[in-house]
């Protein structure tokens, strides 16, 4: 046997790994992954691969790990700020004034400390929103999780603004991302804060790139209000106009569609970006979920920035979700704990083009493992309503993305000097 | 030095203990803890007590630990069953047959688990509403908690049934509870359970023994219709006519309150037990914090039983309460974090009568410590606010109650015999 077969033998064993008695679907099996895939579900007692890496899974059960579809990672430095305050208070006096002492280095911190939380609380993939999106890509890359990070075009209607923003979103859009598991997006923030000229040119990026596109949308009722006053027309409808819905837009918030808005999002494939806690916390509205998911609205859950929410967890996200959807229901079967966890694993997943989300052969091996005797996971009666209504980080041992492990029994790679260097930052931020 | 003397002194001594470098008050801190009580704090450099146990608390903050005022503590078995069904099918298909099959040891083993969830989540006092109380007793007695333990007449108008759970009441609150940990409390289920003889009986029983009374009033529209029509008046009208309110009184639920209730409540000094997750799953409605609040009503938080909740954890309680508290109201300082905390810890205690859930010299040693690394509490802007809105059970280390140390870090005594006991009891109960 030659020298290069041994190594690319060695190459290829590196890349499998086995699950070994891991609990899925009501039985124990062994589970093999390799090259980034759930490659083989099997009996426990099936003896495949025996040249894999064999990770015992006893007492744990497999997952599919979550996908928040709207944040502001970096956001983190602003966590417990200003609580209670009124906006513009809050806006400029703890706001504005840390964020523009930011610079790449610190959101480069940021970036990592907010990666962490998330691979802390089961979460591998999530849509970004913020500045310097250059550090978000960097910090993604060398943790091991997924991203789709946009650049959103923000112009206040300066045309001077138009152009840069046009020309910074071009720069962002047209380098290849360092690997298949970030996305870079395009798009405007919101209605009310991009001219019609900077949707257009965003709308031409987009399509030439490929990319998709993000956007806030009708998060407000004065969002709606002042939409109709300027436009005659409400958010979503403009949206459709200038030609910004398809099946690769993703709407953050959604809170105030009307009956012809939800049918435009139906028949575009339009994602929702169902931000329920950040929409309690500022006190935007409810958003029906029963009626949009009834209406065939593809719903994908986020968390919106820390600093109104003020977490990072899919698992609070998705139990204020089904919580939500309830209370504002009089349908006990509203906010079914299926659709609830669909949204927040493989639906959010699909927003961006990924096969993953799901524990099936073929799939993307992004998942968890949990400990079955965590007492938040006891009883079994039903797994995925503990996930939304009792469990937390504590049941977590395991995460993987794309095939690597990137949290093992608790432990995160390099979580210490993650920790410091947001400590770090945070100082510099000020206090 | 006689014998005697140094017996006493070693005992003294065992009982003291010193936490040494702890966080609180922004600032590190010398805590000393003896007979039960947060007896000095003092600056970190201040070498006291020589002879207490010391435990290094260096990166770790104390908090009071929470006070549930509403729960059903030994419903654990039916966790995530029958979710997402229409009441009366759960009831019937799910609840009900099961809860035929409960014996004392099963509610035993059930409580023990409840109680072991609630330790894990920082919580060191709760009030319960359930069967076999005398089975809730002996787990709280001997696992260190403190509770409230309420036997409730509940006679559908049954004339025997009033006589026979009169009876058991008074066998129930005759016998003293083993420690001041334990308060027995009377009362009635609720004015739709119980008749008006019912609620006489158990007004005169609570009066004989001093015992603090619970009910269930006002959680949602139909039982407020249901009493007009039947009595002419809402239920907290209609309680405070039958003598039930109080300042001993805790009345759980109470969404829907007029304005003439709402002054009863205050002017009676009538506690309220907020459930604000349990309200959005029913969809029983939202109560209106802030008005409540305003209005000088006694705030406090209860997670419910967790068939309708699911998760005993007070922080995720608190922030939905928050959630809740602002997403009905246009003002940003309404469901404030201070106001949140308080009622989810000294204001629970308070409600039965201990002075605990504050870190102050004087009060009772009941206190969490927290890992101030933990991404989940940074950054430290706001340790409250980290707290209500993103904290988890895997930021606390350590539970005393009582001034024992009933978690250390992360242990909690007996906890896998507790858990293998609650598993078995789940198999009798059937899946």
């Amino acid at each position: 046997m030659s020298a290069l077969i041994l190594v690319y033998d060695k190459i290829k064993d590196e890349m499998k790994m086995l699950l070994k008695n891991v609990f899925h679907n009501g039985k124990e099996r062994n589970i093999t992954i390799a090259e980034g895939k759930i490659a083989k579900i099997d009996l426990a007692d099936n003896d495949n691969d025996k040249n894999a890496e064999v990770i015992d899974c006893r007492g744990k059960a497999i997952l599919p790990s979550f996908a928040n579809t709207h944040t502001h990672a970096s956001m983190m430095f602003l966590r417990g700020i200003g609580e209670d305050k009124e906006l513009f208070a809050w806006l400029n006096e703890d706001v504005w004034p840390r964020e523009k002492k930011l610079n790449p280095e610190l959101v480069y911190a940021m970036s990592r400390f907010a990666v962490l939380e998330m691979i802390k609380t089961g979460t591998t993939f999530f849509s970004d929103m913020y500045f310097y999106v250059d550090e978000t890509v960097r910090a993604v890359q060398e943790m091991g999780v997924r991203a789709a990070i946009s650049y959103v075009g923000m112009d206040f209607s300066d045309k001077d603004k138009t152009r840069s923003e046009t020309e910074a979103m071009e720069r962002f859009l047209a380098v290849k991302p360092p690997s298949e598991r970030i996305v870079k997006v395009g798009g405007c923030h919101s209605v009310y804060t991009a001219s019609e000229a900077m949707f257009a040119a965003a709308k031409e990026l987009c399509e030439k790139y490929g990319a998709y596109i993000h956007i806030h949308a009708s998060e407000t009722e004065k969002e709606v209000a002042d939409c109709l006053k300027e436009f005659g027309c409400r958010p979503v409808e403009l949206l459709y106009k200038r030609g910004m819905l398809g099946k690769k837009t993703v709407l953050a918030h959604c809170v105030h569609l009307s009956y012809d808005e939800i049918k435009i999002m139906a028949d575009t494939g339009t994602v929702v970006a169902h931000c329920p806690a950040s929409n309690m916390k500022l006190n935007s509205g409810r958003m029906p979920w029963q009626k949009y998911l009834d209406a065939g609205l593809r719903l994908t859950i986020g968390t919106d920035g820390v600093s109104s929410n003020n977490s990072l967890s899919m698992m609070t996200e998705m139990k204020i979700a089904a919580l939500s959807a309830k209370s504002i229901s009089n349908d006990f079967a509203a906010g079914r704990t299926t659709d609830i966890f669909k949204a927040a694993t493989a639906n959010g997943f699909a927003a961006f083009g990924y096969n993953a989300g799901k524990i099936e052969e073929g799939a993307a091996a992004d998942f968890i493992l949990v400990d079955m005797r965590n007492p938040l996971l006891m009883p079994n009666h039903n797994m995925v309503s503990n996930m939304i209504y009792s469990a937390d980080s504590s049941c977590i041992t395991d995460v993987f993305c794309d095939g690597k492990r990137l949290m093992a029994d608790g432990h995160v790679k390099d979580e210490e000097e993650i920790i410091s260097g947001f400590a770090k930052a945070v100082t510099i931020l000020g206090a």
